[in-house]
């Protein structure tokens, strides 16, 4: 399965589409633009790679800028949020059940599970 | 942390280097040429993307090319080798005690939990 081939299936913004599972953890695709919510994940890592584009994953203090064939993993528990100045293809690594915005309900809460 | 750079810093074929947790699970980084062992894991799905060159994966009954940019992951339980006719760099995605050659002891048994 090719990665941008994926990607080219879909179009939306901020909707991870999942494309394969390691056992209870799931691949998911997601293209993203703009800011996300401040969130954090309680119970998980979360897994970033990006395959087009850049993005900064930003922190409370600090934030970390990835380019394509970059990765970073948050820590569970950590407040963050996700921002492209342009659009940006990421691949997420995370358990099965995680949801977009975690701790936070908002309007980017995104579907959970929805395979591509 | 970008993943070509890291590829840089080890040569040593078929010795998976960890660069990264997501909770139990490791991402490793590992460069291979030629054919591995046929092995399974009884336990675990294993996560393959390739970052540069081509691999197959082969199972007894057939197999799957993968190019840069491909992901595959092979299922638990099943009988597979890898094989690379020149030099690839894959990233693995498994679980943090997972043997590189799984239920078969061989020269190429890596040791594990080697970061890099």
């Amino acid at each position: 399965m090719n990665l941008r081939k994926k990607f080219g299936l879909f179009r939306d913004l901020w909707s991870p589409k999942v494309v394969g599972e390691i056992n209870d953890y799931q691949v998911k695709l997601a293209k993203i633009e703009g800011e996300f919510v401040w969130h954090q994940h309680d119970h998980t890592d979360e897994f970033f790679l990006v395959v087009e584009g850049s993005m900064r994953i930003e922190y409370e203090n600090h934030h970390v800028s990835l380019d394509e064939g970059d990765i970073h993993i948050v820590p569970k528990g950590i407040r963050h949020r996700t921002v492209a100045d342009e659009e940006c293809w990421i691949v997420i690594i995370e358990p099965r059940d995680v949801v977009n915005t975690g701790d936070v309900d908002s309007d980017l809460t995104a579907e959970n599970d929805v395979w591509i």
